[in-house]
């Protein structure tokens, strides 16, 4: 990662690199599925027009066409890469949704495309992992509860610092600012979310000279926004402000139902902001950020929410409730920080030694017997001297060396952990490695 | 599959078919990896000079540009999407070799994109699985062996009816076109390329009127291309052509060498076939290709051989031997063909049903607990009726749903098997389902 890409936005991982890469897939899929839900993909183009449906920025979208395609194709139906995952579930969701069994839960780890300005935490190209919950017609709120429990146990799965998820209500922000008079509620949100780039000044500037609120109002806003707790204490808070509106009520209720559940089963891992806005997101209810403690510069590395129409049709509504990880930028603060390292760039544990250059055949039996158990392992291409193999090893780390020699009863076998040094006798149809050296392992690097 | 993709030539699964996929996927990496191959990939986006090098026909390319960029922009380097992924990996060598131990042997699963006109073993979007082996300046020939018996061992573990890779060697054919005085050996080999398709006598005249050949060396080329063996015979058959070159010489020991190993290793799968072309590639020795037993007509599932100089600088030759699977042809092949399916659609072997909706906290300790012991479970979202939580499941294809009662000693634990409806007492932190039952199984539909 050190590495300059040599398309800007477009890194490439070194093997060792992806070994960690995969490791953090790994564990997000295993998590996902254990918390029952079902892989799928979708194609990585959809058209212009389904893409631009809702507003989005286009100057970040890549659009596609056939490099000599005629001028009757350039004019028809027009394709771009898909900027996100979730536009093209909502997609998949109408078009299959007499397949479908409802709710519908489905991870989707794919990548996407956006031709943003490169820089740290920022790629073109960039892989996200994302978990939906999606209804016909209704949904029960308990999945807002149960995703912010899948996240947190596959991120505390990872090689990472601690995190921690912070969590709002739309329906909260947006029924206080009704209740203290403000009926320009998707404004406020977009003020609310700069609180942390431009401070609350200018927050409380921007609402008075933008959408003509009061002192008196802004600061309201502003008080809400500065709530933020790991229980449901932020109940009383908000009440404290005196505040009413059916809709604010709707939402403590509903906050507090996520936090009461998350506090008791992730303490502290999940806490009541209520200065999350997400301010240009379509979301109708809960709202999630996720920042890695010491890292909060990095930006959030998973987020998500509620929408009352996920996807809609004439006769449906989807409802949906969704996170998305960052992948991409997880995996690249793990490895530009350090975080973990893969125990070896390979999957070989062993590799098999070759006497001479007619015992390949013979070794080739070593190592399909070795494979037949689960144990990776390589054949030596040449009968070089054995120093010589045994650096090939050492180079790859590739932690043992297996040797193949006769005496009077026939073929003999030893294997060389190259680290220690040690030689010892072994049957190739038994011997294992120890547990740690099967597969490469993922973790903190060692020390010295 | 049976769907219709809502744009041509980008299918999309549904779950249950992604499960089948996924473990197709899954079946090749652990494969690759056994045999020491390590995972990479490249960015999906290459520039169009790259891309275009080797003449690739380019109405294929799918060309990439932002949808809103000034001239500038767009008269700078113009990106496309791989069509394969042998021309990134190319390019990733050579960047990368300083941080490569070479040999460097990678497997990389990754989409690609070609604008041909979709139909069935033809997508727009297709995922392949790659396996090669990279040298710096020289590359042992065994590799060449090595990876048809990767190859092999891989197909050999899909729920596909059986498959016979057929290789041939282009010093061999080149050498012997040399030999019977045909110069224009590139041109002799895209004749021979469409056998299958146009037959001898076609080929003949082609050979005749495009390249100037006799009677008897059109003969001799349809000869040599007719002949095909299990086992190293293929060399006496050769050598009663009585034709001689330096060049056929080395390629009929190159692949006598591939074939005498395969046939002792993996008898009758894979076999010499002397008419394998690969007309429009830049092979220099041995050539690859797949076919389905009795889906021969669906096209080579896996193809590839040696290139001399797979990349180059100014200073160094990477030398190469690889392989490419593909796998959305073959999965559509499954999937059409009913060859494979998944017992279930979703990961979940559990449902934990719910008695009443204060309940839910009490069910995800019991999914957590069995979660902890890599069983997937969901947790109903709201108390319905115990029958139309098992109907829930049972549409899911969830075989067990577990019941969370109470005694006068505390609470009480049941788990019902809604398959056979026998209903046993369990304990969350022990029962676990027959092992056939805790993940979904792909393979041959079950009878009845």
């Amino acid at each position: 990662m050190a590495r300059k890409a040599s398309l800007s936005g477009f890194p490439e991982l070194l093997p060792e690199e992806r070994v960690v890469e995969n490791h953090v897939l790994d564990v997000l899929r295993r998590t996902f599925e254990l918390h029952g839900f079902s892989s799928i993909e979708t194609r990585s183009l959809e058209t212009v027009e389904q893409l631009l449906r809702k507003g989005e920025i286009d100057k970040e979208v890549y659009a596609v066409s056939r490099l000599q395609e005629d001028e009757a194709a350039r004019s028809a139906e027009k394709l771009a890469l898909h900027f996100d995952l979730t536009v093209p579930f909502a997609r998949y969701v109408v078009e299959n949704a007499g397949h479908l069994s409802f709710p519908f839960m489905r991870y989707q780890i794919q990548k996407s495309w956006r031709g943003e300005r490169p820089q740290e935490g920022r790629a073109r190209e960039f892989t996200q992992a994302d978990i939906d919950v999606v209804g016909e017609d209704a949904l029960p709120f308990r999945y807002d509860v149960e995703l912010a429990l899948v996240i947190v146990d596959a991120l505390g799965k990872l090689p990472i610092p601690d995190f921690v998820m912070r969590v709002n209500n739309r329906k909260l922000s947006e029924g206080f600012y009704l209740g203290i008079g403000l009926e320009d509620t998707a404004g406020v949100l977009r003020s609310i979310d700069k609180l942390e780039k431009i401070g609350p000044e200018a927050v409380a500037q921007l609402l008075r000279e933008e959408l003509g609120a009061s002192e008196e109002q802004a600061a309201a806003a502003l008080s809400l926004a500065a709530i933020r707790a790991e229980d449901t204490s932020f109940v009383e808070r908000v009440r404290e402000l005196g505040v009413t509106h059916e809709l604010l009520e709707e939402g403590l209720s509903e906050l507090a139902e996520v936090i009461g559940e998350a506090s008791k089963r992730a303490p502290g891992r999940v806490v009541a902001d209520l200065s999350i806005a997400r301010g240009l997101d379509y979301y109708t209810g809960t709202v999630y950020e996720t920042f890695l403690v010491g890292h909060e510069q990095l930006g959030s590395i998973c987020s998500g929410g509620r929408y009352d129409a996920l996807a809609s049709t004439q006769k449906r509504t989807y409802p949906g409730v969704g996170l998305s990880i960052g992948v991409t930028r997880l995996v690249a603060r793990i490895l530009s920080q350090g975080l973990a390292t893969a125990s070896r760039k390979v999957p070989s544990a062993v590799l098999v030694a070759l006497t001479d250059d007619d015992a390949w055949s013979a070794a080739q039996d070593v190592a399909d017997s070795l494979r037949s158990r689960g144990i990776a392992c390589e054949v030596s291409a040449s009968a070089a001297k054995f120093g010589k193999q045994i650096k090939y090893a050492d180079r790859r780390g590739i932690p043992y060396v297996w040797f193949i020699g006769e005496d009077e009863h026939g073929p003999t076998h030893e294997v060389k952990d190259i680290r220690s040094g040690e030689q010892v006798p072994a049957d190739p149809a038994r011997w294992e490695p120890p547990h740690e050296d099967l597969n490469p392992q993922v973790g903190p690097p060692s020390e010295g």
